[in-house]
């Protein structure tokens, strides 16, 4: 038998296992030396009482004849499909409910919604990118293309008469960079797609991060969206669920391509290679929603946000270029006297004990820049401030 | 952009949807009718305290700062990996914690298990079959070859000169048939597999209904398998997890091909298409392994294994030819008089109020035969049985 030839053309993915291998060096040459994880993002406070609650009243639910629950819905149990409805009407957007389809996390859905399309698209990803959306299309060996971010586009690349791809991914807040795009920005993209029936994947996994009132938290508030873009989002980020994993897929059903419904296509998906996030699982998702749910998210993502503002703060202050922090748990900042990305995290990590992540490890774009993560507490930002004032 | 064109290949699945549709229209003609569900092939018993404390109190720990888990390791935690191992072990099969990788469902790992796999690979499925091997595949483009499972192979198709194959299902005990293989015929699998350099998936999902000590519940038991086949389980049917979802695939850490190795491959595909089974879960999944969780098991599954020995019984007292019911929470039965599977559907589902699944729907072989479930209460189990016998 033959393998997928198209795995070989994958980079090893080393580069949170390279920064593991020097935080492990690091804790082994010196056992008392103080570190501060601000690599992986990852949240750190733990889920809220109302999502404990309702997993738990769910459990003793399955743990009786009548409240028992098998094999649920394809896309999701209507509790929580109304639920994310409601939640996207409060900021007007109106979805019908089988526009949203639940699944168990944004990394699942964004890799595997490229399932539906033919191998012979050209892709288009920013650079520097969240790895995922690349490694999956290079596993299906699909065409590349890179959106080049830079500190000239303020990481924020746009559509131009020269770019020719099919199938676009925007991640706004981004991840790596923090960066976030105007509506007016986004109008753009979508134009784009919409002239070249071309699809825009938008994945709105740190939307709850935005603070400025006029940036878009879904593509839907554009005009035009709704006929070019599936919107990707996630409860890790907002309400802690990284560990508890669970997610939802935005389809207007006017979405066609080809002649074809792209939610008709994406339930056949679903329904052939997926069997639902676990009910309990979706019980607790419903109470992110609820009033007691939003309080306790806007509080948690409240307190991250203090830690962006904290870091941001001290990068002002040194007159360090940076992006993101205002409206993302992600602060992506230049390395001093053009350094390059290693280069300035071993420094960080060595002479400081603050562990980052190199820029470079998201695209060639990256080069010179760093991120860091606002999921620690108040008193680890604060000590990391003081320790990053050091090395300016 | 262009829509992956294969899946203007699959059937459309009417079968289930079907099977709705008819049992909704005579709930409407006749409201008092007294129906009994044997058709989709769901757990009915409720979730086990074991199951359901362990879960509480992984919620519990959730909801501390200290206790609180993030992203999780990709293969699955430790302590799930080692229940597993130990749950091999006590059938005399030995495992590296690292040759095993938790999963959310056997149908997604099967399904799934296919994008390492070349689009030139010739596939074999059997024919009766679970129709997620088939149509993952037809999504993919992959050729298939149908293993005919009929009354003259006793429903357990074998590999013969003829037989052109690089990737081969096999489930057993068999999703519809019920059908068990012996230790030699799944060692003429592992033969053909080794001679010809194919892989054998094997579907493990229906192991705990094994009640003849002589037949193998892991394909490992087989001298040779490690050399050529991936196992896939799941604690849907035996714990009750279907709307829980918690599965583990097994890799042996010698099974290469093309001088590559599959369990490498496998991590690299779901560390990039996955983020892991919920923590919760897992300590869910953990406590199925335990000594009072196994007990669980052995009643739920026993529970299920009556109901099945009453429908055998009714069957043997009937005379009626069936597969089944012995090693496996299935009953594949022939309609009497040569009827179509559709047709006598109709007329159980009309005439005594019984909702089956019709062989058909599950491949041309099937046609004539008809598939029930013992997931389901003694009760109407036991009633079932009298309306049974007023068919033949």
């Amino acid at each position: 038998m033959k393998l997928n030839p198209y795995y070989d053309d994958l980079k090893q993915n080393y580069l949170f296992a390279t920064i593991e291998e020097k935080v492990a060096a690091i804790k082994e040459a010196h056992p008392g030396k103080s570190l501060i994880y601000m690599g992986i993002g990852d949240v750190t406070l733990p889920l809220s009482d109302s999502v404990t609650a309702a997993i738990k009243a769910a459990c003793d639910e399955m743990a009786t004849p009548a409240g028992f629950h098998g094999y649920g819905p394809y896309r999701g149990y209507d509790f929580l499909l109304d639920a994310i409805r409601g939640y996207y009407k409060a900021r007007g957007v109106e979805l019908a409910r089988d526009e949203i389809y639940v699944g168990d996390g944004a990394k699942t859905d964004t890799a595997c919604f490229s399932d539906l399309f033919d191998r012979d698209n050209v892709v288009a990803v920013a650079d520097p990118v969240y790895p995922v959306y690349f490694d999956s299309n290079v596993m299906d060996g699909r065409p590349i293309t890179l959106l080049a971010a830079t500190r000239e586009n303020d990481f924020l690349p746009l559509p131009d008469e020269s770019l020719r791809a099919d199938v676009i991914y925007l991640c706004s807040p981004s991840n790596p960079t923090g960066a976030v795009y105007s509506k007016e920005q986004l109008k753009l993209w979508v134009d784009y797609a919409n002239a070249h029936d071309a699809l825009i994947l938008f994945d709105a996994a740190y939307e709850a991060y935005i603070t400025q009132d006029d940036k878009p938290h879904s593509i839907f508030e554009i005009e035009g969206a709704r006929n070019c873009a599936v919107e990707f989002c996630s409860l890790s980020k907002n309400a802690g669920f990284t560990g508890t994993r669970a997610s939802y897929v935005v389809i207007p059903n006017v979405l066609e391509r080809g002649g074809k419904n792209l939610g008709k296509l994406w339930l056949r998906r679903q329904s052939t290679k997926f069997n639902g996030t676990p009910y309990i699982i979706q019980r607790g998702a419903a109470a992110v929603f609820s009033e007691e749910g939003q309080r306790e998210v806007l509080s948690m993502v409240g307190y991250y946000q203090e830690n962006a503002r904290m870091l941001a703060s001290a990068f002002t202050e040194l007159g360090v270029y940076f992006t993101g922090g205002v409206n993302s748990p992600y602060l992506w900042f230049e390395a001093p006297n053009g350094e390059t990305s290693w280069g300035f995290f071993d420094r960080l990590l060595n002479e400081v004990g603050v562990v980052s992540t190199p820029g470079a490890g998201f695209g060639v774009n990256g080069e010179g820049f760093l991120r860091l993560t606002a999921f620690n507490t108040h008193e680890n930002t604060k000590e990391a401030c003081e320790r990053l004032k050091k090395m300016f």
